[in-house]
């Protein structure tokens, strides 16, 4: 089996993360922790979305994100637009990337995007138009790859047919998503092998997430096969701690140890890494979700005790 | 890569889950336990552990829990035995296996065991002796084989001379024991390749503490190398949920719902097992600390606020 020698993280925490949780965070707060997360070393972060402020308060002011960041060297800011007006805002604004949604179940689809799935790809084909006039890239996500709430299981084939057409129109890249976590390795791999034969690998990313504590072993299998893009959130934000078992992406700190100690380069500083999450966990007033953030907090506590005068990591 | 069609797991909760928990469980309860678990279809459980009680009061009365327990019909009843008279004693009490412990660190030996490893593995070869005279088999315990919390790297050398000599001294298991969690797959692979040239990889287990959330990968990476046999505790127990960072052995649950999700027999119910740890959770008073576990329950909680009149799982 082929392994990556390094590996591209997206850090979704800011969009994917920060729209689940139920604190809005200001403006200003998601701009300090995008630049954070910038400095830990991570180089495509999805930074907001273009969805109505009625709908999803914490997107709010997205334009405005993306205007105060573009000043930031070497990264890749991503916004989601739902449609394309959302589209037209987000590149106005500069965005350096539009990201589209579709998903792989219809129910999930019309309950989500409210629209079915060929609409959703509709949808994805003009904004990628748009986007290509303008020369930015276009990102496609589908969801519920590996299993659905309301359809249970999720054909493959399926998958493979719509990352063709999404690819078709223009995606550079196709991120997978297994929205509510529920996909072991095995699935994973067999999905990743499959859908890389209607688009190529290099187009391809994994975005899991943790509620049955898979993700890290999905990682793991679809690495082997030549995976080499995971979606994750710093401090596996958009769980909600308050509500057990409403679980967020997974932990980037958790998939950066992982490959760290695997050999796998990702160019990102974990320590600064567990200080972008630390910051908007204090804003957010609820402990990171993460493992090896849970395991770091515990650690500088035990020193602390051990040594009361003593402060810091 | 070779992958096991079935894998055998061993439930450690009974012993090295409860003995971390804080609260002292009562023989009966423990007994309980132990008989949900075989009920569930666990068939390898460690039991409990003939330490001195006023060192481990969890542990007391471990004598009398294997002969109730006696009558389970196709279970490994296992218990440790941290010296002879420990090994004694379970063999009196009819313990269908003596587990006993060694360390890849000197420092973590001296502070876990009270001797260095040349001294636990000439107690382990006693205890071998005196079981083999019963035609009783024995399971040896190799902590911090990824890494010591005192030391820090760990010698992959030292853990193959180890685990050769138990191999030697009459072991029919090794256990591999990330006793701190911090190994990442592919170091967690490395260890198990080399060790197999040392003993038989048909004679070890692997057992990872999910503290870095690395255990479920650390098992995926090894079952591809062909390691079938994995400890794990029922609810994750032993890791404190007050004591944040203190994390247990992986959750039972979250190995079987990986296993069963990638078509790997296990010979386990799962919704038999998560009534397992929900009945001693109660009883210790704290949420499981799976993820499995955890999603179960909100998954619940949900169905309880949509239908109020309806009840259990």
């Amino acid at each position: 089996m082929m392994l990556p020698r390094s590996i591209r993280l997206v850090e979704v925490g800011p969009r994917d993360g920060l729209q689940g949780e139920p604190t809005v965070t200001p403006v200003e707060v998601r701009a300090q922790l995008v630049a954070r997360l910038a400095a830990a070393g991570l180089r495509h972060i999805e930074a907001g979305s273009f969805v109505p402020e009625k709908l999803v308060p914490q997107m709010a002011g997205t334009g405005d994100l993306i205007r105060q960041l573009r000043p930031l060297a070497g990264v890749r800011l991503s916004a989601l637009a739902p449609n394309l007006r959302g589209a037209r805002e987000a590149l106005a604004a500069g965005a350096g990337e539009i990201a589209v949604l579709t998903a792989a179940s219809e129910s999930f689809s019309r309950r989500n995007l409210n629209c079915d799935i060929r609409e959703s790809l509709d949808r994805a084909a003009a904004i990628a138009a748009a986007a290509r006039a303008e020369a930015v890239p276009v990102r496609g996500y589908i969801s519920c790859v590996l299993g659905c709430p309301y359809e249970g299981r999720v054909d493959v084939e399926r998958v493979a047919d719509i990352a063709q057409e999404l690819h078709g129109l223009g995606c550079q890249e196709i991120s997978l998503g297994d929205t509510i976590g529920v996909g072991a390795p095995f699935a994973a791999r067999r999905l990743v092998e499959r859908v890389a034969r209607a688009a190529p690998i290099e187009s391809l990313a994994g975005h899991f997430h943790d509620t049955y504590g898979q993700a890290l072993a999905n990682i793991f299998a679809c690495l082997e096969v030549g995976l080499a893009v995971f979606d994750s959130a710093v401090a596996g934000l958009g769980g909600c701690p308050f509500a057990p078992g409403a679980t967020g992406n997974v932990a980037t700190e958790d998939v950066v140890y992982m490959l760290q100690g695997s050999g796998v380069d990702t160019g990102v500083d974990l320590e600064r890494l567990l200080d972008a999450g630390a910051f908007i966990c204090a804003c957010l007033g609820h402990p990171p979700q993460g493992r090896v953030a849970r395991a770091d907090a515990a650690k500088r506590a035990r020193a602390m005790d051990a040594h009361p005068s003593g402060g810091g990591r």
